[in-house]
């Protein structure tokens, strides 16, 4: 293997304008003309919507460490799943807050405090929307999920199974596999 | 902390039908009509684009192991980020060719075999789409990528270097931080 030469690079391309073809309050398409350093100009699609955070909750049950789950079904890709609790962030809501209340909504359970875990892009190409996930230790129960359309069952699963259950497929949504990786990475 | 009830679960959501709002090549969008176990009706996007494909290339150097990544800007987002190599699956193309393909274009290294890592969708609740991530060991380089819009510059980053480019936001795109930390995670 010999080294390569650095890429000769256009990457940043130029945005000359936007505008809407699908306007929602929930989903926006926009079309951009962008042009590349070498001149070449097309248009390309941006799609638009509201930001999310979801919350990495762990509890140590008997030196185990376990973390809280959903088992959902998600119809847009008629996929079972479990999922660590996510929800869209509301109008001028902070992603902390935002996080807190999805625990509690969906799972009955209460987090104290909550720390930045990773702010990512699902995404990158094409979706203007940021995805914040959190990370709270402990948490107390405060009855039944008041969403009562999100989840099949919420468990505390041990966070020694997730490698698996990403392997099997049955973690396979994008915030749930960064947050758990991200934290399973940090215990190494 | 007593332990919660079962949620009265009611996530699978019947799905009575999809209608296009939006069509085009790259983006359709879909206006799903949906009922949840409760009776409550209502409409909700579906996003639908095509499936895409990318591959965590690493080598070993000295015995610190390195991965293939493009420093490039995101205008959707409008960010610069570290991301592994990935594109959109053509038409008929097996994911795993596909991960080839866009090794070779986008870094002009070349890998041999990929195997599968993750497979895993990028908006769950919303988006009708399919990530595939794959994992090589070894490139060989055969000239400069012939894509040259991609990237700003390729490089070999240390594996090591990963969770500290992705605390400081630098990789920040959902294929690239599954992948990454998914190798990461295998090698504790």
């Amino acid at each position: 293997m010999s080294e390569p030469q650095p890429a000769r690079s256009r990457s940043h391309w130029t945005v000359h304008s936007e505008r809407p073809v699908y306007e929602n309050p929930w989903v926006d398409v926009l079309m951009a003309d962008v042009e590349l350093a070498d001149g070449t100009r097309f248009e390309h699609h941006v799609v638009r919507t509201r930001h999310a955070a979801s919350c990495v909750v762990s509890r140590v049950v008997d030196d185990r460490e376990e973390v809280l789950l959903l088992w959902r079904h998600r119809f847009a890709i008629d996929k079972w799943v479990w999922e660590i609790p996510s929800g869209l962030i509301e109008e001028g809501e902070d992603p902390a807050e935002a996080a807190r209340r999805e625990v509690e909504e969906e799972t009955g359970w209460r987090v104290a405090d909550v720390t930045p875990l990773v702010v990512f892009h699902p995404v990158g190409g094409m979706l203007r929307s940021r995805y914040h996930v959190f990370r709270a230790h402990g948490a107390e129960y405060v009855g039944e999920p008041t969403e009562q359309n999100e989840a099949e069952k919420v468990a505390w699963v041990p966070l020694d199974e997730v490698p698996a259950l990403i392997d099997s497929g049955q973690i396979a949504t994008s915030s749930s596999l960064v947050g758990l990786l991200r934290v399973l990475v940090d215990r190494r």
